[in-house]
């Protein structure tokens, strides 16, 4: 199926992950497909030249920011060039021989099985079994041919592996979205690029933090959201990412960055790139 | 050995559980230990008078915070009275009659497994297993008397549970220091109280955040830390956690707090307490 101009794009989890629906929605099916056992693997595939591209989550509108892969963009070189949102809906999945009243195990990612607690305490006498994937555990049920489990995932996942929907959309709250972001080693912003991604870390006076956002306030740039994580070393001071509208194309945004440069103790661009504001 | 003087402290995990550490040092020893199964139920027992206090850890000085506990604190109606950095160290333990060459198997929670893989990397043929917690993993080596596996945990478990430390001090980064919470249901903030938290949430408008930080910055009060988690049902919309200096004793700070109910959407004052500026 492969071919050169086929683009070559990698994410964690196994097929029918829901990253591999970002990176369907974002590149087209017509892809090369390169599942990684973790994102660190996903950065060294990209970094290397392996991949083209990249696909990570990066916050869901539930559980908030998945902070390794923050770690994981301050760490390796790469550069963001486009996101996406993409609304989860988790399904009930079970071997096509199977039946909800058969079922005695769910396995799923934790963070999947929390986000479906109504459902999975309606039912009676079921245990709930964590795995290390939504994708990767309707695998295991289909290769074991488990009768009496069943896995919360993807549509996709229940389609890739010829498996039976046993309930649709069992998530408790439907306003449940991940924004993933599009990783190449490229520098290049895209031509509509509207939002910028930077890193910084700042000398530990009072105001610093202050100082830092006033870059962008006295020229009416307007932050999207500000993330701290733990500087390694340096007990209880952080690095700060900061999303902001606008791109390094525009002289507003190269201004406001070059100031905070004068203010930082460290910073990083991590990329521009065109804003995805819809909820799909 | 409790009577009507001992404070009843509750805290998540099992007896030797680092939050003990902190509860012993916050408290003193003639203290009567509640050990809960998780964070949430510690929260609880405080609401419910059933404890006095509860100790929880807030953040990692190298994993960050514990997203968990600051949705906690938005949802229960509790006080930070206190807080306290414990230095984590790490200790590999087993069975009296155990040896190091004889350990096949290392049990620990998967933060701590993470901050050893230096020291575990080195022991050849050993198999690393996540485990609910640190010192869960020591009583469970205990209990079903393995002599081919090991716990990695504090060195008050292997002393509550009778056990030997086969090398101490295992983790990779000396500089691991966990900041914890003291939580009770009173109000009144205590008198040498030189640190507040608050969380907010603000209007979605341009600049909202900068005009929320303002109210610090004007009146020369410094910001430890803010921190951001979802606010579920806005997607990528957040609540702000922020820590200052000053007490609400002070005019200065309860001026601030007033200018930033104006400007926030939502305002919810977590508590006054004595910083521990310490490194222990």
């Amino acid at each position: 199926m492969a071919d050169s101009e086929t683009p070559r794009v990698a994410f964690q989890g196994e097929r029918g992950a829901y990253s591999e629906m970002a990176a369907r929605r974002f590149f087209g099916d017509r892809i090369a497909l390169c599942p990684c056992e973790s994102f660190d693997l996903v950065f060294k595939r990209v970094e290397s030249g392996r991949v083209d591209s990249g696909v990570i989550p990066i916050e869901n509108s539930l559980a908030g920011s998945i902070h390794q892969n923050y770690d994981l963009l301050l760490k390796h070189r790469l550069h963001i060039v486009g996101e996406l949102n993409v609304r989860v809906v988790h399904n009930l999945i079970a071997n096509p021989g199977a039946t909800l009243a058969s079922i005695r195990t769910i396995f799923s990612h934790p963070q999947a099985l929390m986000q479906c607690q109504n459902t999975t305490a309606k039912l009676r006498k079921v245990k709930i079994e964590p795995a290390y994937d939504t994708a990767g555990s309707v695998k295991r049920i289909k290769e074991e041919r488990l009768l009496d489990a069943a896995a919360i995932a993807s549509d996709l996942a229940a389609k890739i592996y010829g498996m039976k929907i046993l309930k649709r959309q069992v998530q408790d709250n439907p306003e449940n979205f991940t924004r993933f972001l599009v990783l190449k080693k490229k520098t290049a912003s895209p031509a509509h690029a509207n939002k910028t991604s930077i890193v910084f870390s700042i000398k530990n006076v009072p105001g610093a933090l202050f100082r830092s956002l006033s870059v962008f306030a006295l020229r009416d740039i307007d932050l999207y959201k500000i993330e701290s994580r733990p500087l390694h070393g340096k007990p209880w001071e952080y690095f700060f990412y900061v999303d902001f509208a606008g791109s390094l194309n525009d002289r507003n945004s190269r201004n406001a960055v070059a100031q905070l440069r004068e203010i930082a103790s460290f910073m990083k661009i991590l990329g521009s790139y065109p804003r995805d504001a819809t909820r799909r």
